[in-house]
């Protein structure tokens, strides 16, 4: 007798329920404090998809008991609306719909919201940490965790919920035996991603149309940050069957993942907003999560939550913004700011 | 400036730990007893080694509230004093100390312990039901949990602690997605573990000196048991940087596993009473297990609970040992009772 078969195995997860999850830690937060966070949204563009999404963000706002204020403003008025915004005390967040001159000037305007309002994790010292794996404003007295930018945390707070961190191992170091492929290497979310996973102890195969970067912090995780390697030669053929995760977030038909490449049982998450995995996926994959936008949006409520003071506390950061950068104690790469793909 | 260097990144874990925790549950579930359980151990060799270990199980039983009685017997009277403890409601569990004929007699003798009283798993139907992967004795109520064999049991629990078990998958597919190397084949340990971790949705490659066989469920665990092929020509080389966790129970220094083979960040047990890795391990995985004695002690205890009458439950299971086996429904592989390496 042949043994029963059984439909597919893998667990189709939505983003919702770890939204939810995340959603009952803000609710608890906002209990904390004695009025809502207000984040204030800058529009300077002609973008409707912009607008959609400022719309979407003031909608969630609303509806999870946050103030939300979009401001149109021309583009000439931006800086100094920025400025206002960043002195406000009624301010607590600030986000701005870009592209807005869709040139370097945009990173410009990055830097120009104050520190203690980047919900959106896009000051330099924000980023520098990240690469630099340092995870505290405030390294010694670890008041002033460090924002990240929405949606490679979203990645990480999924991974955590599908238990991919392990929590036995200490702190920093919960991805430590794990391979993950990330197919994306923007500025915005891949290279960041790619990162955080390596400096949390991963080994990442980090996949863009230039090539393949391997990110990790070394044998036994001897170093306290990741390197990247470059693979020259390699493909997705050769490292995709490593991987016990593949995270994937490229636009168009042309880059779906070929689900051929990929090990059995494998958890795939897509962050694009077009579908990155076949349905055939579900043949092969142990979890697979479709989308993470829910996710997304939750994280940066979470974010201005962070920044939010509490009563007892004035703001906590203000206008440090780069106070504790010791360029002396290492090199940012190159690049880092210079694309907003 | 060159990245700090921190110490080994190991978690280092001892079976302590894993062994309180299903300790506490053992004790929970003691409280709901009127009397405490009553183990009762036959030795009928003159083993050294076999008297050491009757008189550890008696000081961990009574240790914790359990009762145990040694009874010394010859070999011409085991298979009566064995049928009378069967028979006896005071008697909750039996242990025979093997070997006592060194032959397949002893494997006759492992029948004749009443599989209400086997606290070792070693009734035909209990093992017949690990392979076929049937978890309960009676599978439509589910009152009647089968019993594992304690060392392969604790190596499982070891997992669980660990979190390799996936809580997040449903219960029976928790493995999905691990790739695990089990040196050892034997009959008591390796070859059921291997097994066990296959129906668990493990890819698992299971070696011995005869050679290598890979444990499978087959893609998306299609199949309700695992199934097995042997991997001509295969080497611990071929398969061991595939593995994220490596188990091994071997005798002596020439099986001691090589650490150069092991993927990076890897878990890893060792269930022999010799150390089969080298210190260096630490330098590569992500968590290490150095012996699990006292882990599988306790599930010794768990499995005679489980055996244990409740205040309103008669003895669950009596003389029903060949009952629902049902031979036409699958054959077991040859050499089950075989061995007893």
């Amino acid at each position: 007798m042949s043994a029963p078969k059984s439909s597919t195995s893998c667990k189709v997860m939505l983003s919702k329920h770890v939204a939810n999850v995340l959603l009952e830690e803000v609710q608890e937060g906002l209990k904390t404090l004695e009025k809502p966070p207000h984040l204030v949204g800058f529009l300077a563009n002609n973008d409707p998809a912009a607008l959609m999404y400022a719309q979407w963000t003031q909608k969630t706002c609303e509806e999870y008991g946050f103030r939300y204020s979009l401001r149109e403003v021309s583009r000439d008025e931006i800086e100094e609306a920025i400025i206002a915004a960043n002195a406000d005390a009624d301010v607590d967040g600030i986000i701005v719909y870009y592209p807005i001159f869709n040139n370097r000037q945009d990173q410009y305007l990055q830097q120009i919201v104050d520190i203690s309002k980047d919900v959106e994790g896009l000051s330099h010292q924000y980023i520098f940490n990240m690469y630099q794996n340092i995870r505290y404003l405030d390294p010694e007295t670890k008041r002033q965790k460090c924002i990240l930018p929405c949606t490679s945390l979203a990645n990480i707070k999924i991974l955590e919920y599908l238990n991919i961190y392990n929590t036995i191992l200490p702190y920093g170091n919960r991805l430590h035996g794990h391979t993950i492929c990330v197919v994306n290497r923007s500025e915005v979310v891949g290279r960041p991603l790619a990162a955080l996973l390596a400096n949390d102890g991963a080994c990442v195969y980090s996949v863009d149309i230039t090539g393949i970067q391997k990110f990790t912090r070394g044998e036994g995780l001897k170093n306290r940050r990741h390197e990247v390697v470059d693979m020259e030669g390699a493909t997705l053929k050769d490292v995709a069957p490593l991987c016990d995760v593949v995270i994937s977030g490229v636009p168009g038909d042309k880059y779906k993942f070929d689900t051929s490449l990929l090990r059995e049982g494998a958890v795939c998450i897509n962050f694009s907003s077009e579908k990155n995995f076949g349905p055939e996926v579900k043949e092969k994959a142990s979890i697979f999560v479709p989308s993470i936008g829910k996710v997304t949006i939750v994280v940066l409520l979470r974010n201005l939550l962070t920044l939010t003071p509490t009563p007892n506390n004035q703001r906590l950061v203000q206008n440090r913004r780069m106070d504790n950068v010791k360029p002396a104690a290492a090199t940012e790469r190159p690049g880092t700011l210079e694309a907003n793909s």
